[in-house]
């Protein structure tokens, strides 16, 4: 995606070839800056600070860090070594471990003088699958925006939640990737970004790369959205997810879950964008089946930002004393769900949905 | 109610009558502090600057800002500018405009000399009448409570949204009074506070209040309340309003609509508890007839905090730039409201409802 017109991929090798650069998400959306990872540490150290965060982009990360490690040393004993400490960065993120799996698996079968270049280029092929794959989602999804254009002859309003943009993956997004698509392509579109508590990656993530791109988006607060929809406000809802069971539940950021109730009850279209490696085939019933990450309740009673003066601080919002929880996400039964758009095309929320774009999973199944 | 196991009013003449005392609540949550009104230029900066908020309290606080100003000078000419001069503090508080009607009807009969003994007298009144209305609302609302937790023998976890506690009122609050009540005679009570965004009336007042009392609670973003309903882990949501029409729709907080979205698709009960002052007998459709404030866009860029070193500051928490809508409030529609908790008792949220516990209106309607 574009900054200021020049494009930009979240994660790039250098020209040289000598180092990987990723943008410095902590400093976002203050500032823009990039983070250079020479060594295996400096990447774990991106993903376990979340410099990188993001599924899609916490998995290419990892794969540079282990090819960043095989310059060093190719050795068996390197390699194990380097799966076992980019695997510990982030314990929960499923994209991690494939990644690595997926690294390894490729690595051992290669001679250690090999190795290095292999590994590059693997990095690098996994990068690129990332961003075809985000490129096709948003390729399904920019017609519904499109077709809604064309019904109704105004600017098209998308409510958001969280970031699934650009930044959390290589390039594009998911969820928004059909935004930047049709907003490419000249369809009017505005979105709502939800500003989405407590790490508020709404209001600094989603907000920044809109605006960095040039698409019209209004933040607004969690709470807001149910009322901008009962005065049709918003045309659709579009979000990621981070699991998806097998008959269309989804997992995402809490609060999603809310905005589904809101959409059903204002008849607004209900859409969930994913590249199919978040599809859990082994779990049926999401609410049930999908453990809760409880993070810490510091993300609730405390809040970082940016003073006046310009330097960034730390403070408390929560009355002295009184605990928090803090549920990390929640899910979203399939009946709210309108429908999925996949790399592979848009399906109905169902086990019958899914298996018509993945029909190789019938026999599993 | 009480702090630190003193009982205290959010207002009240002091000892000698000399002056009024207000909890200062912007000072609130980090510093318990009191402002003391002898002028009633005091009354209308604690007014104006929302050291009080909250509608009864604010018309409290206009009455003994019109009976300060008797002190001073008993005139006609004096009377009609302490009800210019506070009425346009707060321009839409429908309390404040009641309160000083009140306030001005009663003095117009009464002869200068004593008007300041009689407005003080009246003030006092108002006050009162508040506390025991909310006292009322309590007393029918803790039977809920009461016969949910005979039910389940075990904590009830109420929902909350905002704050409708006695910070907002004289004393007792309204959607809290239930639970004070309920956890003064002994039922086990557990609050869940939404910090309720972008003011956090929610994390600032009603969690310091419930934990001045004692009362169990815990802080969740306003995203996080639907995730617990799904798992069980609330047995009632309760909530204050601040326009509620003749067919029980309830304007109230941006964000309630979400919450009561959530509690209907779990069974979970939604009771909204009110004054019937706040009962607007001209409007049927809630959605339609209440017009919803816009505030500023700086409430959701900019939050307000403690630091670290005890200082409060300002910090900027959305990308720069970008714009933001700020609507204040939300219709929650009567379709979704399980019951209404007044001063009167408890009825449905429908226009039958209303006027079984208000037949005085049945000639109106």
């Amino acid at each position: 995606m574009k900054i200021d017109g020049r494009h930009y991929r979240t994660i790039a090798p250098t020209p040289e070839d000598d180092a990987v650069l990723v943008i410095d998400q902590t400093k976002l959306p203050f500032s823009f800056e990039f983070m250079r990872l020479t060594r295996i540490e400096d990447a774990a150290v991106a993903i376990s600070a979340m410099h990188v965060r993001g599924a899609p982009l916490i998995g290419a990360t990892a794969a540079y860090g282990v090819a960043l490690r095989m310059r060093d040393d190719a050795s068996d004993a390197s390699l194990a070594s380097a799966v076992e400490r980019l695997g510990a960065t982030r314990p929960t993120a499923v994209n991690l471990r494939w990644a690595l799996t997926r690294m390894s698996e490729k690595l051992h079968n290669v001679a250690p003088a090999d190795r290095a270049a292999v590994a590059w280029n693997e990095a690098s092929a996994i990068c690129d699958e990332d961003v075809e794959q985000c490129r096709l989602i948003g390729v399904h999804g920019r017609e519904l925006i499109t077709r809604r254009w064309r019904e109704t002859g105004r600017t098209v309003n998308v409510l958001t939640h969280c970031n699934a943009g650009w930044l959390a993956t290589v390039d594009w997004g998911t969820a928004l990737s059909p935004i930047y698509q049709a907003h490419d392509a000249g369809v009017p579109v505005h979105v709502f970004v939800d500003e989405t508590r407590p790490r508020n990656q709404g209001a600094a993530l989603s907000a920044y790369e809109l605006g960095a791109h040039g698409v019209p988006h209004t933040v607004i607060v969690d709470n807001a959205g149910g009322h901008l929809m009962q005065h049709g406000l918003v045309d659709m809802c579009i979000v990621g997810t981070d699991r998806t069971t097998a008959t269309g539940d989804v997992a995402n950021k809490i609060g999603t879950y809310l905005k589904a109730l809101a959409a059903k009850d204002n008849g607004v279209p209900f859409y969930v964008a994913l590249p199919s490696s978040t599809i859990d085939w082994s779990i049926e019933d999401g609410v049930r089946g999908i453990e809760i990450e409880e993070r810490s309740a510091r993300e609730v009673t405390h809040l970082m930002g940016r003073r006046e003066d310009g330097s960034i601080a730390t403070i408390e919002v929560v009355a002295p004393g009184s605990p928090a929880a803090n549920p990390a996400f929640d899910v979203t039964p399939s009946r709210l769900v309108t429908a999925l758009i996949t790399e592979r095309g848009i399906c109905d929320a169902t086990r019958e949905g899914l298996l018509g774009l993945f029909p190789e999973r019938r026999a599993a199944a």
